[in-house]
């Protein structure tokens, strides 16, 4: 049995109230990733990572994953015993060479030293590379946060996306995320890909013989398509063309050209391609609240209550900040068993074999 | 007369090349600003700003905006003789009270000095408060770039546009900026609104009985419209709805309450408010591109190439990179006569006596 108390201790927002269905969960993926050789410590930091992608309902990067994370562990291509090494550029700089860990890991302990950088100097500037997928970038976002810090996080992914103007992908959906205290229960954190629609939106269209939006990819000749089948072969579209193309690369720059990890299309599809590691790149900013400001608490509150209190467009109940809609639902889930799937169930019953 | 020598010294970009006739209106626009008790100095910065947007195509920041400068300081809600207040936070972080200046010129001190934080610690942030609109953020990028720095930069302006499910604007156009060193003639420079549209768009549409596109503007009930007049009167929407509001909104943070500028739509319009000062954000992040790599020249030049090499969608002759367009024109217009309209020239009679 594992003893539960230690991890209430290093967590402060999951476990605090859930209920034994949860935990156990929990457990099982622990216990399925110190199977595949992850330290205990390693499969903590990732089962909570999953656990919290399954709560806030970014099914995409929780239990769905965690078949490829152990393949991958079994063909080598991300290293259970890494190595990972800290190397401290300035009081506020330090640069994290994550030795093809899982990415929850070293993505975990960036975002740790970013804050003590942050608290020592007022801010903070890491960066990652041979890491892997790390799952939600608000998820880290909110660790800063919680101690009182705003901060922006890049990282790239395998090629999804077409630059403005190419009939092939290149880009990740690379993510921009942004996060600030706002003195309440919910914090602010934008997390936002820079894709028209998501994969898996598209793979789910395409099993069930449904029409795509107009103006979210291509075919694989480069023409504009609805039919999910082909968007599949095909590439997606950025947010706002060339905006979003130009966003989508300025994260492949930051995440990748400026961190040593992979970029302009070389991160891997953890799901098809096992003929290496990753080397996804990560960057982490973060700075004091109070560096400009004495009442930067009254200042958050006021902004966000001024853009609520905005009169409506029709049939909109209340005008939402980013992160509010996931805090509601992991708030939901946190105290009800998890609704898992078929093929998932099956999945754990024989990774934990 | 004004002699020439020591802005040729001053500016890396604009004037080597140019011709006897853009430096007659560079003369013009600064003697413009001097007749207006600007200082010689911050007459030359500004008139650089405004000679740049017009070089580069952004006509809405370059002449068609003097005339609004120059009513703002006879209103006395631009200062032109600021007393501009320093702060240093630490060797990296600087504060900025641009105590109502024009905002080209604390622009430009706050530029120089993230630039000089990144060459001493490897990175900068300065944050401005009490500033105006400072014309194009791609234009201050540029000087980070030069100096072999990576650059990120934030200001909010008027309330443009709506919040998502809002049908009110507050936010401003807010553009977001990116702009690294490419190691070739033409830098990397992205910068960005969050609006779908441009509002000078909106306004050259209304004037010719243009429909808009949809998707771009609500009408001021909140309902979507093609119609121009009806979208001046309504509100702009945000690139790809709920993100790129959440885009917005972060820009609105990043500039204005963080730095102890206005937020939350309290910046006014610079043409048809002359209530008070502007109080603009603004926000400066600088580092070195070799902190974490001892290569970035070869790093990004493959990138770029990479991305370049792409197969193209049909009519695509090159696949561009942020930035590309911008030089190009502005190459275009550095050797010849500006084009300036009848309302422009009048304008410019009139300030000039």
């Amino acid at each position: 049995m594992i003893n539960i108390i230690p991890i209430v201790k290093v967590s402060y927002i999951i476990f605090r109230f859930m209920k034994h269905i949860n935990k156990k969960l929990y457990n099982l993926i622990k216990e399925i990733f110190i199977k595949h050789k992850l330290s205990s410590e390693h499969a903590e930091i990732s089962a909570k990572a999953i656990i919290n992608a399954e709560f806030v309902g970014a099914y995409g990067h929780g239990l769905s994953r965690l078949k490829m994370y152990c393949d991958r562990i079994k063909k080598k291509v991300i290293n259970p015993k890494p190595k990972i090494k800290i190397k401290k550029i300035s009081q506020s700089i330090s640069q994290i060479d994550a030795d093809n860990s899982i990415g929850f890991v070293s993505a975990d302990i960036a975002i740790k030293r970013a804050i003590k950088n942050a608290k020592k100097t007022g801010i903070g500037l890491v960066a990652v590379k041979n890491s892997g997928h790390f799952g939600l970038s608000g998820y880290y976002a909110e660790q800063a946060v919680k101690k009182n810090l705003v901060t922006m996080i890049y990282t790239n992914a395998p090629p999804a996306v077409a630059p403005y103007g190419a009939r092939k992908s290149l880009f990740g959906t690379n993510p921009i995320c942004f996060g600030t205290p706002t003195y309440s229960k919910v914090p602010f954190i934008l997390d936002t890909s820079i894709s028209m629609i998501n994969r898996g939106k598209i793979r789910f269209a395409s099993k069930n013989n449904m029409k795509l939006p107009s103006g979210v990819a291509l075919d694989k000749f480069g023409k504009p398509t609805t039919n999910a089948n082909k968007a599949l072969k095909g590439v997606q579209l950025p947010i706002a063309g060339f905006r979003g193309s130009g966003l989508a690369w300025m994260v492949d720059i930051l995440s990748g050209v400026l961190t040593g990890g992979n970029h302009a299309g070389r991160v891997k599809d953890p799901f098809e391609d096992f003929s290496g590691p990753q080397n996804i790149g990560h960057l982490f900013i973060t700075f004091k609240t109070n560096l400009f400001v004495k009442d930067y608490n009254n200042r958050i509150k006021d902004n966000i209550k001024k853009v609520k209190r905005l009169p409506k467009v029709k049939g909109v109940k209340e005008i939402m900040y980013p992160g509010q809609n996931k805090y509601k639902r992991y708030k939901m889930n946190l105290n009800k068993e998890i609704k898992i799937s078929k093929i998932i169930k099956e999945e754990l019953e024989i990774l934990k074999k």
